[in-house]
């Protein structure tokens, strides 16, 4: 007998068995693996005597008369209308600055359709013609340099999967009592994409940079002239002036013709609209450095210039505002991220953190990317806290409590704390600091 | 000093010296790596001179005043309104038995944005409402299970990325002369996307497959009841019941609200708007399966079940109907895929075959999905034919002579012969069977 097949009954037993992984009905996540987690936990929610129904099918229209043409560019179904972008609003008083968030509990896998990427502008969308653009790079550099689009487009590209996250994501859990919202109106401005451009790096070598240079200031051509000071030592490491998102040219909200892209930096710093890159030996103090997306220490006072976002994750299923329809096996399913690099583990609790179970991590797990995993419950019909706790190479996701000591209770960049969800007995489910 | 620095130095060396990594101009595509390819190449496109010209900025529109206001759900740039699909029809005196293509020469990285996903109806797109639909699993089963679209909400799902080719992609190309032609035009009918659903295997189990099962009929809810019989040993693997691509739900001409997804298999057996799966002894024998996607041998004879998508890559970018402006260094960008597993290595010809040359393969290298290679290529204005050879764990590509050979000059699916395309001396790119 193979080694395999003896792996496979003990497996088979522990399923029959249903094998809790953790408290209050948390399952192996191997039964996954198994392809048996259907047969062994049935029925999970098939209604059985299936018979062909022809004559009950052959009413429907589709069924009846050839679908609709071809077309040139695909939209999501009419019955899917419902998924959009989350929490849209500017602020009143501003020209244009404003939010939008992805729907995260409507969406699968780990990719962000770029129709539902995020959005956090300072001054509208500047919808700009690629022919009248420009790309500068100047100060600290031995030969200044100005490119067209089509200069740009004959430089080697690079291709990666990355996060953005906006450094204001999850706030709304700042509040004194936990606001009843859904997933992506909380912690949906972050999203992930298949970004392509020319490293930064390229550039600058091209221009010469001198020795004096150590920050980048990086500005966009919006009305909002949005700028950023980026260290010299993160434009020539990971950087990219990004021209394509999800394989094509980047969206009008994602900074067409080319944002900057920062892979793990707080999002703002990848500058949309991109039209200057200034080297120089100290960075600008712009606004929207100091007076704006600064941290909070405990103390009060201030820290600047803290880019990376830190380890997190979140069940978007179920998770507020969803309701369970009866007890019963359920899949918990959410996304876990960190600037430090791959997601190491993500475990999951059940019993508002008495026992916590590894969920199953999809692969590739990528530096810097949405992590998708997987765990599942059977609900019993009780009251139930669930949480999860994700971990990069360093780190632990820390808890709100822990959070708040750090930083104090006035802060609101950078939240990274655990997100729990209570689920009651009627299956509701609701946003809750139930585990602090 | 450290063992990196030497092997820094010695690259930079190369790069002076602009190392070939093959004939007629191809680079080594370490070049990459090093981030000095600008520098080295100078001037590749650059315009120098770059002063801050504010006043010609401020004359642009977009900094003027506030941008567009934030919206639900994102389109892509009306200066991107050019890139559709391609090769839209549908075929005369059918009910909508058409194709489109996925402009391949106009993306980048692996991921095909779902608006631009290649299309392949044999009766128009369904428009179907998810809450009249179901999934019915009956035939050699112990239990028949039939599923509405909640059910299958309940189960686990499984995210990977993929590339579907139709069967039929390239065939372009086995006509007598060599036809004038995008790259997409030609080679469009393959695409890649994130898909997540159910484990066919679940659903198999919890039906209980008898003894005698050896197919599975799948058949769709459109007009044409689109069906192919499947081996029950593919469904057991990795086939999936796709509810999502690229995140969020199907689109409908993806077979919204639900597909077959069978990893590397020949498109249309990824049967789309799915409502049965049928178990039996012996496949049905469908049309689809007889008369049309079929195989011929060289001996005019017919392979039937012919699955797999062979081995195959194509240059993307530069490729037929673009044009390059000038002689100067160019990336010679592409896709590179197999049914068999990950790309071992694509090989790139500047010189019409004389000589190869390892491309970068961009990570990570998937599975049964779309692998992008680069390499820079210092064009001297001659004309050249430029060539991608892939190479699988076990084969490589095949030359349109070996192709032919095995297959005859009548045959029409699977082809997958190395593309050549014909860069003449004012810089025009042309479909070309130069390398045969």
């Amino acid at each position: 007998m193979r080694e395999g097949d003896c792996e496979g009954r003990r497996l088979k037993e522990q399923l029959t068995n249903q094998l809790p992984a953790a408290g209050n009905g948390l399952l192996d996540r191997r039964l996954f693996l198994t392809g048996m987690l259907g047969a062994s936990l049935a029925p999970i929610a098939s209604v059985q005597g299936a018979e062909p129904s022809t004559s009950r099918e052959q009413r429907k229209p589709w069924m009846q008369a050839p679908g609709d043409p071809l077309n040139p560019y695909g939209q999501p179904s009419k019955f899917e209308a419902h998924v959009t972008r989350e929490g849209i609003g500017s602020q009143v008083g501003t020209t244009g600055s404003g939010a939008s968030r992805t729907p995260l509990q409507s969406l699968q896998g780990t990719i962000t359709p770029s129709g539902l990427h995020f959005e956090r502008h300072h001054s509208g969308i500047a919808q700009i013609d690629p022919a009248q653009h420009e790309l500068v790079i100047q100060g600290a550099v031995k030969q200044p340099l100005r490119f067209s689009m089509d200069d740009l487009a004959r430089y080697p590209l690079t291709s990666r999967t990355y996060f953005l996250e906006c450094s204001g994501n999850s706030a709304a859990n700042l509040r004194d009592t936990a606001p009843d919202m859904t997933c992506g109106q909380i912690h949906g401005l972050v999203s992930a994409s298949e970004w392509s451009g020319v490293p930064v790096s390229m550039l600058l070598d091209e221009a010469g940079v001198k020795p004096e240079a150590a920050w980048v200031v990086a500005e966009g051509a919006d009305a909002a002239r949005m700028h950023r000071s980026i260290p010299l030592e993160k434009m020539l490491d990971d950087a990219l002036i990004a021209l394509y998102q999800n394989g094509e040219r980047l969206r009008p909200e994602q900074g067409y013709p080319l944002r900057l892209f920062l892979p793990g930096y707080e999002g703002n710093t990848s500058i949309k609209w991109l039209h200057r890159l200034e080297l120089s030996h100290l960075p600008a103090m712009s606004r929207q450095e100091t007076s704006k997306y600064t941290d909070l220490r405990a103390d009060g006072r201030s820290e600047m210039f803290t880019f990376d976002m830190g380890v997190k994750s979140v069940i978007t299923s179920p998770s507020g505002q969803q309701r369970l329809q009866e007890p019963g096996v359920y899949e918990i399913s959410g996304l876990a991220w960190s600037a430090a690099g791959p997601i190491k583990q993500v475990e999951v609790s059940a019993d508002a953190g008495q026992s916590w179970a590894p969920a199953l991590l999809e692969t590739p797990v990528l530096d810097k990317s949405l992590t998708r995993f997987r765990i599942p419950w059977r609900w019993s019909g009780a009251p139930s806290v669930i949480l999860s706790r994700a971990h990069d190479l360093h780190e632990q996701q820390p808890t709100r409590a822990t959070f708040l000591e750090r930083h104090g209770a006035s802060s609101f960049y950078h939240y990274n704390a655990i997100q729990a969800w209570q689920v009651s007995a009627d299956g509701s489910v609701r946003n809750s600091y139930a585990y602090a």
